[in-house]
């Protein structure tokens, strides 16, 4: 029980001199966010002084908020101190990072709005009371079996793959698919695209394995390059590029299937947004043409469901199923049981499907409103606007004087966070300069309009 | 839509007949468990046939089992066809693994019985009502700080570490920190205990690190062999070694720490069981008395909550924090959120104390009752007793002429999967044979007489 000397307090109001004690303790750290108060009670009984004292120095810290009072818990500290016993302010850094004071115009966060919560929470209360077991039970290595199950049917359904479950492995999230991806062709160059999707590089760098990032052109991964490369292993996202938006036409996807199949190699297609497709009916997948065993398939749910859910799949070819059990058969599944039940619930209860036409019509709408703003706005002369079409990300081409860099620094002045997609480069220089990412399915709707005039300050 | 040519049905009823073109599309894996059938009416409609043979033949297949129905949304394939259109029973082997028969004496599931499951999904049912927005909220690359804090809390009062919350980073269970913790000491050897937990070996091997397995002595790992070794890291379980059991007292503590500030390099505490010490008043850890900021804990709660729910921690020390942020920050945490503030509300409300004191007395009272019951039995002769502590795992030494293989086979025939120190060697040779590893925290207490009477007849 937290002991204090009340006999040197001076001529402190008792109430005052046990609130400093305390919040000296909580700024020493000796009391750390999280740790519960003992009870005014307890504390008072403790202390020899009265329930009222006790009262009175938790309301003063309940009122700096650095305490916090919780229903039929108790006081939890809450924070750091914010002043010091001394009344003062405190310079030190808050613990939490500070939220992003700045509207991020291509950020990774979903629209809070269209996550279907209470669907979820209900879902989640139906497994717990349905299979309290479910909590205890750990996945076998591919992850469950329900969730598996409920993947392919819906990619059988929904991507016209030919596939089993059987060949879905369950991982948590893209970046550790990329790591047991990594391991699985320990030794194997990479090749990736460049400009690309920069955690896929990091995660490959990180795992020891040759990364060499390719330029694109027009069609997505130049076939002469990958040629030249001598790489044994291709990962790449032809139904949409990320950051430029690229769908690979079906000619280059039969030429990149060409090229693993007479060298041997293998392709990871990664359809990380595949769901939000460029056009209305999207190309048959690399996998979905693949017969010779030499594409694995990649997707998340973080997109589509939410990126707190850390679920992300691939589907291997069948002949490789035996080799990747062999080789990384070890490792434990590292999602949780019970996400995966409530996630094989929410795509085999039909949820899923629907949910994805709400987030198609949104990012459809947004992308829409944002083009229609920017043509109403003065940028309208120097912004090139893209071809309609669907897809979260869009690429605005400026007509500017401004560096990348200048740019930037004047969109913080006026509330932006931009991205380029020199951003996305390997390698500097490679990339067009002037050229904007802005992600739709992260922009509140609400902010359209601020994100425009923010960008008409910023190339005034 | 499904069609089928119902015109080649001979003289079968027209329901039976589609119901053999549907089992025979689920048996052949076109249509496989969790897809949706087609409503009646539409298939109806579709062949052109009346609802009551479509109804016919879906009652035909609910009857089997390999459909269900499910109120208000439909016809799903609930399960490969058990029969063949034939009527005869399928041979093929069903796709969930099977249910482990042997009743399995170093299993690593945690007895169920213990799992507070009410609680749990109380917390998260709690979560999900006060917090929707926590299911979207992504982690930081350490974890959420309400975790981070509450482990922090719960390791300076009962382990006495001197550690604030940003020092700690959340995993997707041991195995995803053991990768990070090879990719972190990228290119430095490691050493690891031999025999030992082979998972070590496994992720450090598949992860491209140097893993070099070291011999024990009876004090945990042999001083003089790592000082010979050259490895840069030792990985080492101090508190209660796997699957020897071996307690490493302060002075070779102290030593190891001599080791790793003379010669620059780490140690790596895994403290796997630590909350079942092997001792009333566990000894200091190594954590606990590094000063130089050598020393890198490592826990996880798979032994103590669920290995389903993948959530292990590391604490670093202070002057690592900033090079593994740099090296490894732009990881994504792979545990999802929901699950974090779940076990962040378990540990700060107080309920992982109460928990962590009953399985403890659990593990006493199987591990006091199963040496009783072997005192009784007709193995007392032949078994070396451990000395009486606490801790989940145990060995017997067995004076028995049978090879640990043949041990093993004859286990088999009476039902039970035997495990031995041998199979924990990184060698073979190494590790003495005739030395059961039984885990008494796995071990339903209800069949500890089985396991003791079939041991009795394995070395009769």
């Amino acid at each position: 029980m937290l002991t204090y000397d009340l006999s040197g307090r001076g001529r402190a109001p008792l109430y005052e001199y046990l609130s400093d004690c305390l919040r000296r303790d909580i700024l020493s750290g000796r009391l750390a966010v999280g740790d519960r108060l003992p009870s005014r009670r307890a504390l008072a009984e403790h202390l020899g002084v009265s329930l009222i004292t006790v009262d009175a120095a938790y309301g003063l810290l309940l009122d700096e908020g650095c305490v916090e009072a919780r229903p039929r818990r108790g006081y939890y500290v809450a924070s750091p101190a914010l002043r010091g016993p001394d009344g003062q302010a405190r310079a030190e850094a808050p613990r939490e990072p500070e939220a992003p004071r700045l509207l991020r115009l291509a950020g990774s966060r979903m629209d809070a709005g269209l996550f279907p919560a209470a669907l979820w929470a209900r879902l989640t209360r139906r497994v717990l009371s349905e299979d309290p077991d479910a909590l205890l039970r750990s996945a076998p290595h591919e992850g469950l079996t329900e969730l598996r199950e409920a993947i392919a049917a819906y990619l059988r359904g929904s991507k016209g793959l030919d596939l089993r479950a059987e060949q879905v492995i369950i991982g948590a999230g893209a970046e550790f698919l990329y790591l047991l991806t990594a391991q699985f062709f320990a030794g194997a160059s990479i090749a990736v695209e460049d400009p690309g999707y920069p955690k896929i590089r990091q995660v490959y760098a990180a795992a020891g394995a040759g990364c060499i990032p390719l330029p694109l052109d027009g069609r997505g991964l130049s076939l002469s390059a990958l040629e030249r490369s001598g790489a044994a292993v291709a990962h790449i996202s032809p139904a949409h590029q990320f950051p430029t938006g690229i769908v690979t036409p079906m000619p280059r996807r039969l030429a990149l299937h060409d090229w693993a199949r007479s060298t041997g190699g293998y392709i990871i297609e990664d359809d990380y947004d595949g769901e939000f497709g460029a056009r209305q009916r999207p190309l048959p997948t690399l996998a979905g043409i693949d017969r010779a065993g030499r594409v694995i398939y990649m997707s998340t749910f973080s997109q589509t469901v939410s990126p707190a859910l850390r679920i992300g799949f691939l589907v291997l070819p069948e002949r490789l199923c035996g080799l990747w059990r062999e080789r990384l058969g070890f490792y434990s599944c590292a999602v949780p049981s019970l996400e995966q039940q409530v996630l094989a619930r929410f795509i085999s209860g039909g949820y899923y499907e629907r949910h994805l036409n709400r987030l198609r019509k949104a990012a459809r709408e947004k992308r829409a409103a944002l083009c229609a703003a920017i043509e109403a706005s003065p940028l309208a002369p120097i912004a090139a606007l893209p071809e309609p079409g669907a897809g979260v990300h869009l690429l605005l081409r400026m007509d500017t004087p401004l560096s990348d860099a200048e740019a930037r620094r004047r969109g913080e002045e006026h509330g932006l966070a931009l991205s380029f997609l020199s951003d996305y480069a390997a390698s500097p220089g490679h990339a067009a300069q002037h050229t904007l990412v802005i992600n739709c399915a992260a922009l509140p709707a609400s902010r359209l309009n601020e994100a425009v005039s923010g960008l008409a300050k910023v190339f005034a």
